[in-house]
């Protein structure tokens, strides 16, 4: 029996009946387990799909929690199937694999789909136990791209948290005092980690959890992942890159501002002007049906119209080096992307519009919103203003 | 070719030569990743092992970073490691899988061990390319279950966060004020949501994230993963459950303490007798070469032994419907399991002991500390004293 995704072999199976779909994952680490069930779950469980039902398989621990606040059509109890599993194969020990096969000949199900991520030792497992699974190559959950208008809220929302945690740090910014170069906030340093702390707290306050911000300034912000650390200085572009996440729904915002205290340099002010003129430009060529390849595309010409070039160099690289920006929703990264790929923008799909430039010693510069995706042009899903000059 | 896990296949590559490992996952997905590495990456990558050396295949907005902050003994630049794939294969489209496999044959590597959670579509296309892969059944990393002294230090150090939450709550909690059987704080309405709010501001002001934080008073507690909604009142007893990540290192905290403002029934007083006893007690079980099902089987007794039993109801179960504890470390829930199934608890691993008594109409309980275990007993890895009526 064969292993491999068998894309024609699924597609006539599709017409015929809709897949069975299994899912085996905690909420944490599978948004498409958040998606399903919109409950969080912190432990790893099964789900799938018979018909058009969806069906979790419990503990004791999550039962009457789930039956209560998730969206399963019905909840199993994981302790009875178990139960019912160690009758069927005869012994004590039984795992998960041996609990799908249970399920997969009581709901007489011939195959499951399960999702690119799916573990893989559970994956081999079915397959020894002549369990059909087909792996699927992309997304299982192609809907999650195209939102609907309760989850655009709901990212609204994420941005509402995000701006509130930009806010903050502006602020922060804004009141220091510069000694010797250095930022002051109410007589203390103010150094990345410090930003950060009030960034994630005004995130917090408004309902989400901020993870991995940066708060990065000078060369330190030139590596886009670098959260920052240490003192943050006068005249020295500082990004503040803020994507937290609504607690209540699971649902992300995203957004970048850049910020300078003091007095820039005419290379400082060169990269924040074409910075704004990509961005700004790159949300005007978002509509539904555009190639996500083309708003990068126009990034890059803008970029090198203005003479601002990308290059490998020993220790990495500088100018333009990322992608234009991301889908985003229950997870940070997700589809589709704005960047050298092919990719359609479809009707209601969120992205982001984030170019950047990156130059060691003159430092980075980023600006970020989020977007939906429209028949008649870009939606701003995020909403601050954009000075970036601070006294 | 078996695409089975081998494991007499394994062990015998084994002494010969160190199996070489591969991981494709972010960090914050997967905590092999980040125990290797040492170091957050938001979106997946890949890591092996070849020999004693660990490499990661960065692309070019990880790669400077991953050569300053990262454990990795070697980063090699993905774009230029996909540019040799596509040479390999003569075609401009070449995805992960085709990377490992021009790994394979450049690196000289026969066969990959792979974690359980490896993602099944690129194990299956590598099984498809002929990349032999022997994915492992328990955890690829059995040291992540020692905890060297670092290790622990990080830990105590999680666990001081912990601390910092729970007496945030005790302090709003005893600052409270009862008007008609709700609490209210500074004059607004002392809510689950607001309590936890609370929590997570003092966590992260102590260096950690707390999500998922449990504020769950009367029968809500009762369901010991859900985190509390609405008004706290008087004389319901108040589970407080935190585990927060610190930031910096990614070791997690874990504890519990459940309060009550007003004046306790003596059913209530009952219960949070009995957890304490089982609580302590289990405690001075723990140490190396015990079994982690005798602690647990230690707390059962002393529920028996006190009139407390577990049954299943129509809506879940009510008594002790939870393991009595689990590992800790870079994950919340992590190898050893201190429950029914048999564990031996092994020198310096870390274990919670936590167990509780849940029933409907009188409220629930647990607590919940975290311990080293030693050759000479439990060592104490969180701080927290155990006053849980509050007037």
């Amino acid at each position: 029996m064969s292993v491999m995704p068998k894309k024609k072999a699924t597609a006539k199976r599709a017409s015929k009946s809709p897949a069975s779909l299994l899912l085996f994952a905690d909420t944490h680490k599978s948004a498409d387990q958040l998606y399903v069930g919109g409950f969080n779950v912190p432990d790893a469980f099964l789900s799938f799909k018979k018909g058009r039902k969806w069906y979790a398989l419990l503990n004791q621990l999550e039962y009457a929690r789930a039956l209560k606040e998730s969206r399963f059509d019905e909840v199993l109890q994981l302790e009875a199937w178990l139960e019912q599993t160690r009758e069927k194969f005869q012994r004590a020990k039984v795992g998960y694999a041996e609990l799908v096969a249970t399920i997969a000949s009581v709901f007489e199900i011939g195959s499951f789909k399960v999702p690119a991520d799916f573990p893989s030792a559970l994956a081999f497992k079915l397959v020894e136990l002549g369990v059909e699974i087909d792996v699927c190559d992309g997304s299982i959950f192609p809907s999650r791209e195209i939102k609907t208008e309760d989850e655009l809220a709901m990212i609204r929302e994420g941005n509402r948290c995000s701006a509130k945690g930009i806010r903050a740090a502006e602020k922060a910014i804004r009141r220091s005092v510069v000694k010797q170069g250095k930022l002051y906030l109410d007589e203390k340093l103010l150094t990345s980690e410090r930003l950060r702390s009030i960034i994630e707290v005004a995130c917090l306050e408004a309902g989400s959890l901020s993870m991995d911000t940066i708060a990065a300034g000078g060369d330190q912000a030139c590596d886009p992942h670098c959260a920052g650390h240490g003192p943050l200085r006068a005249n020295e572009l500082i990004i503040v890159d803020v994507f937290p996440r609504v607690s209540k729904t699971g649902y992300y915002g995203d957004m970048t501002r850049t910020f300078l205290k003091g007095k820039a340099s005419e290379a400082q002010k060169g990269i924040v002007d074409a910075v704004f003129k990509a961005q700004q430009g790159a949300i005007k060529k978002v509509k539904t049906g555009v190639n996500g390849k083309d708003v990068h595309g126009f990034v890059l010409d803008t970029f090198s119209s203005l003479g601002y070039e990308t290059r490998r160099t020993d220790s990495g690289a500088e100018g333009f080096i990322h992608g234009t920006g991301h889908g985003l929703g229950l997870e940070v990264h997700e589809a589709p992307r704005v960047s050298i790929v092919s990719n359609k923008l479809r009707r209601n799909a969120v992205v982001t519009i984030e170019p950047g430039l990156y130059y060691p010693g003159v430092g980075g510069c980023r600006i970020e919103d989020v977007v939906a995706v429209r028949d008649d042009g870009a939606e701003m899903l995020s909403n601050c203003h954009y000075r970036w000059q601070l006294r």
